[in-house]
This record gives structure tokens, C-alpha cells and sequence, in this order.
């Protein structure tokens, strides 16, 4: 059975909480809005996909609980729910775009003849369970795309060495994953020779969840500290460089966690592709570039402490921002589940009629 | 006071054991060669410098407590405490040199009309509290010397940012450091505006040490993950990055603590100088290029336990190198007690008398 960050059934959510991983793997109840919020802020569900579908799923759990008599008590209660949890976390952009798409579709189907609160109710739930159903989707259709558009460049039947970031897969998002996906597209085609995941500090996404995906998933794999990527590649004859997204702006420009950037520049020095894989509803097309994305810092005491102990010298500045912005010159690629696209043709290529 | 990773009188050898670093300052007694030895292999002390400086001082106590009558059974046990010594640790160059160099004035004293086992004793003894000396009077050239160097590209007046990687400071010499010694010496001109130090993952020297150094001397630093690097140098005007080394070949090649490699590549992409600081005992001119230099690999479990608790998922497979080689053409300059040099300019630089 595959990972799940979430466990979803009409008016039952429950979310796996990453915190514990890779220890203990336990479900933990969400009841609505508030809880889902919670679970972003604190981390207990990570990676723009994944907070988005929670994000939603909150808000359609609590619907099934609530019954509401006012249409417009109904959309001001959804409206003020997706806020708060766009609150939760501001870099990623898919909460936002998911809260947005929400808000414009119930506002349309409040206008047609007939509508109840109760029917508009229903009609978010559904709307929330259909964003769980596509992304799996979406991200086999990323995995499947990234994979063959990397192995062109591969000789036939030539096997691929990936270096990933961060973690991208099951676990950041509703299944399968982004840049994960595309390993395990690979993987499942047997063409993938090895993977390298980066420890992605300091919050060790990569080696508490990406290991844990990779081991669970019998992929051929090795842990290296964020500090060995380049000889890492310059030694272990990386192919290519896959990442996911927080958020792609329209030139191609790539927020995503922190570090990314110098794997970007790392892949260009060493003449291998570096590729963001990321769904469309990712990709910010209403930000010209990725100067405005705005970068969430986090606490201190996630560079000094590890697992509550101290480790850094007491009275140290720290600078914690969570993500880095790639600028688009450095993307070979953007993965996504139209298709893979140069930055220079993502616009065009995600407003073209599929 | 300056903080001393050893303290020594003729007989006694006390050694800060930085493993407990930041929480506690513990010097612990070095009786002789063994626990010099297990010292040095249980990262007790670290760095290039210091782990020489160690090496022999603790040959010295175990010489000052042990009276030889023959001085071939002195120079073997010479010999053979000094082979221990290396083996502790292979990449840094500082132990072997000094071996050689100490075993070939032995030998030339041994050579001399009258030599006793006793008089060699107390040259052998009399040789490692010279090498002490002149350690902490090398590094200040070094950081004299790197100063003036970073500030000819700054404008007159203008103050510098470093960016700083692992631990090259008190702590890994026998006093105010190499790659540190050049901050230390910037700040005392005034002209230091701030320092980043990377974490230095998997073993936290920069978090731990570094940055307790930085504290302690009141030099305004903020500590960042080694995954900032290159959006740090990006956005908080980073001037240029300086290291240590463990070993530079004659033609600059640089081993040095791993991330260094990929440190340089970030500083020319973003078109900022790259300096190696360090004493010309760590440079192996008898090593055309950095290919055949080794690199030690170190345990697993620095990678997937922290404070003794496990983080990463089990089962993951790990590499751990503990340096790695960056290229000659990325390195600006080579900062010894000598001057500094092009990495082209280095060999011609330390062979001509001083």
C-alpha cells in the first residue's frame, strides 16, 4: 500500500503526522478549519500539494458537521476558513490558488436559480474531494512526463542517476508526488540507476521523509547532507537534478525550499539539467517573475535545536529563511501535468487549451 | 582570555574536548601517545593545525614521563608514535609533515658527536613546543595577511561580509585560527561588517564551534544552514568566502572540510573571490594535484543520529565523506603565513627562501 499524508472519507480526515516520522507513523483526527490550520503551522503536513488538499479537505469535513441555513453565512464561514489557512503558510501558492478557484465557483453556483445552503455545502465537499482525486492523478501524469522527457537525453536503455531535494513525494502531497513522482516513474521503468536525497536542513525533510518514501518504496538510495551535493555529483555521476515547487511565477522564476537555489547553480557548473516538477496549480501565472514571492522565515530553534537539544552556541543570529527563489535561467525544465515546458514557454504552454 | 583547544606546560597536556562544545569547556589530560591518538580519532580536537599541534605535544608528555637509555629504542618509539598519530586521521597534511620533519631532525641530532637518548628526548620535547609557538604566530601573518589581501578589492573605508565554512579558529589551531584568524583580523581593523557561518553539517563545527567562537569574540555573525549559502551570498552582499584547508597540492588544489567545493562554485558564479587560508604545513608540494589526496570517510551515524537520537528513516543507505577537493581554477587565493598567492603562483611562493 502506498503512503498517505492524509486519509480522507465524508467527514472523516485524518492526517499523518510528519512530525513523528520517521518513528512512529500515526493518523491524527482532524475535526475542521482550526485543527487544519494547526496541522500546517506546526508542520504536521508539509509540501504545497499536500497543505492545499488538507487545507480543503478541513474546511470539507467541517462542512459535513455544520449545517448552515444562509447562503451567505455559508460563503462568508468559507471564505474566512480558506483564509486562515492560506494564513497558515504564505510561500506556497496552491492553498491560495485552490481557495481562490473555491470561492469563485461557489459564488457561481450561489447565483443559479434554486441554490440552498445545504446544496452549496454539498457542492464544496465534492469540490474538495475532486482536488484529492486529481492530484494523484496530476502527479502520475508529472512522474510519467518528467521521466521520459530525462531519459531523451539518456542513451536507450541507459539507466539515470537523480539527485532530489527536500521531500516531494506521497508525503507532500495527496500521493505519488512531484519530483518524487518522477523518481518513481523511473524507478518503475527500470531506468533509474540511483537515487541521492539531500538531509534538506533544517528541517530534515529529506532525511526523515524522502529516505522514508525510498526505503518504503525499495528504491535504490543514498542520504548526503545538503554540503555534498557537488561532489556528490561531480563523483557519483548525477544525471539530472529534480526538485518540486512552492511556487513557479510566469517566467519560469521558482520558489521552493531553501537550498534549492544552489542546486540549481551546482548543476549548471557540472553541465547536468536541473528540472522543477511541479502541477499547474503551482505555478503563479499572475507573478511576472519571483521577485515579489514572498519568503516565509522560521523560528531559530529549528537551525539550533535539533529534537528539542541544543546543538548551536548560545547567542548566535540565525537567519532561517524556509525557501530560496531560483531565477528561471537556471531551470532546464518545469515538469508539470501538461507537459514539460522551458521556462520561457510555461506561460503559453499552461494557458493553451489542454 | 583567547580560547585554547590545548593547554600545555613541560609534562602536562590538557585538551578542550569539543565534543561537548557549546554546552561545556572541559579540558581533559593527554598522558601520552595513545590518548592522543584517541583524541584526535574521536574528534575530541579537530582541524589540520591543531591536530598536529596535539600530536606531537602529547609524544612531548609521554617523552618528558619516559626515560629512554638507547637511542635507537628512542627513535622507534619516536617512529612508531608518530605513525599512530597520522593514522588517526588521513586527509590533513599537518601531522605528516611534522612527523617527517620531526623524525628527520631527530635523525640529524642522533648523527651528532655525543648525542644521548636523554638530549634527543629533550630536542624531540623542546621541537613540539617550538611547532606550538610558531602556530599561533603563523596564523596571525595569515590573518595580517588575508586582511589586507580582502580589503585591497574593497573601497577605501568600505567594510567586508564573510561568509565562513566549518571550524578554522582557536579552536582548530593553536590559537586565533586561519580562515578565522582573517575575520578576527578584519574585525580588529574595523572593517568587518558581518560574518555568516555555515552550520557545517554532519558535524555541526561551524553551529558549535564557529559560532561559539564568533560569540565569545563579540564579532556580529549570524549562523545559516550549508543550504543557504548561495541565497546568502545572493541577498545579504556577501564580500567573499574564506576556508581552511586540511591539504592543498602544489597546483592549489584544495582539500578541505566537504561543502567547501561546492562553496566555491557559488562564489564564482556569484563573482565573488574565493580565499583558502592556511599555514604552509598544509600544503603537500610533494602532491602535483588534489586527485590522490585521501578522503576519509567517516561513520553513518553522524548523518542519521543527532545527540545520540536518530532522525533519519532506518534502512536509508548513507555517504559520509568528510572533505572533498575543490578545483585550483576556483580558488582567488591562497592566504599562508608567506603572503598570499594565485593557486599557479603557490609552489614558486614557499619554495624560495622567505
Amino acid at each position: 500500500m502506498s503512503l498517505e499524508s492524509v486519509r480522507y472519507s465524508r467527514g472523516s480526515l485524518l492526517v499523518l503526522n510528519q512530525l513523528l516520522l520517521p518513528h512512529r507513523s500515526e493518523y491524527e483526527p482532524v475535526a475542521g478549519v482550526q485543527q487544519g490550520a494547526q496541522a500546517i503551522r506546526s508542520m504536521k503536513v508539509r509540501g504545497a500539494p499536500a497543505i492545499a488538499i488538507m487545507g480543503v479537505l478541513s474546511l470539507a469535513v467541517e462542512l459535513a458537521s455544520q449545517p448552515f441555513q444562509e447562503i451567505s453565512a455559508l460563503l462568508t464561514f468559507v471564505r474566512k476558513s480558506l483564509d486562515l489557512l492560506i494564513d497558515a503558510r504564505p510561500t506556497a501558492v496552491n492553498m491560495k490558488q485552490a481557495a481562490d478557484e473555491l470561492n469563485a465557483f461557489l459564488a457561481l453556483e450561489a447565483e443559479k436559480p434554486g441554490a440552498t445552503a445545504k446544496g452549496l455545502s454539498e457542492s464544496a465537499i465534492a469540490w474538495a474531494e475532486a482536488l484529492l482525486e486529481k492530484d494523484v492523478e496530476d502527479n502520475r501524469k508529472i512522474g510519467d512526463f518528467g521521466a521520459k522527457h530525462i531519459l531523451q537525453d539518456a542513451g536507450p536503455a541507459q539507466s539515470v542517476c537523480i539527485l532530489t531535494h527536500c521531500n516531494t513525494g506521497s508525503l507532500a502531497t495527496a500521493g505519488y508526488g512531484t519530483a518524487l513522482g518522477v523518481i518513481r516513474s523511473l524507478h518503475s521503468l527500470g531506468r533509474l540507476s540511483h537515487v541521492f536525497c539531500t538531509e534538506t536542513r533544517p528541517y530534515n525533510q529529506g532525511s526523515r521523509l524522502t529516505a522514508y518514501e525510498l526505503v518504503y518504496e525499495k528504491i535504490p538510495a543514498t542520504l548526503i547532507t545538503d554540503s555534498m551535493a557537488a561532489v556528490t555529483i561531480r563523483e557519483r555521476h548525477v544525471s539530472a537534478v529534480v526538485v518540486g515547487a512552492d511556487r513557479v511565477a510566469a517566467n519560469g522564476d521558482t520558489a521552493n525550499k531553501v537550498g534549492t537555489y544552489q542546486l540549481a547553480i551546482l548543476a549548471q557548473h557540472h553541465g547536468i539539467p536541473f528540472y522543477v516538477a511541479a502541477p499547474s496549480t503551482s505555478c503563479d501565472l499572475s507573478l511576472p517573475t519571483g521577485d515579489r514571492i514572498v519568503i516565509e522565515e522560521r523560528p531559530s530553534n529549528e537551525l539550533t535545536d535539533i529534537n528539542g537539544v541544543r546543538v548551536a552556541a548560545p547567542g548566535i543570529g540565525v537567519w532561517n529563511p524556509a525557501f530560496d527563489v531560483t531565477p528561471h535561467a537556471l531551470i532546464t525544465g518545469i515538469i508539470t501535468e501538461r507537459g514539460v515546458f522551458k521556462p520561457d514557454e510555461l506561460k503559453d504552454g499552461l494557458t493553451r487549451d489542454p
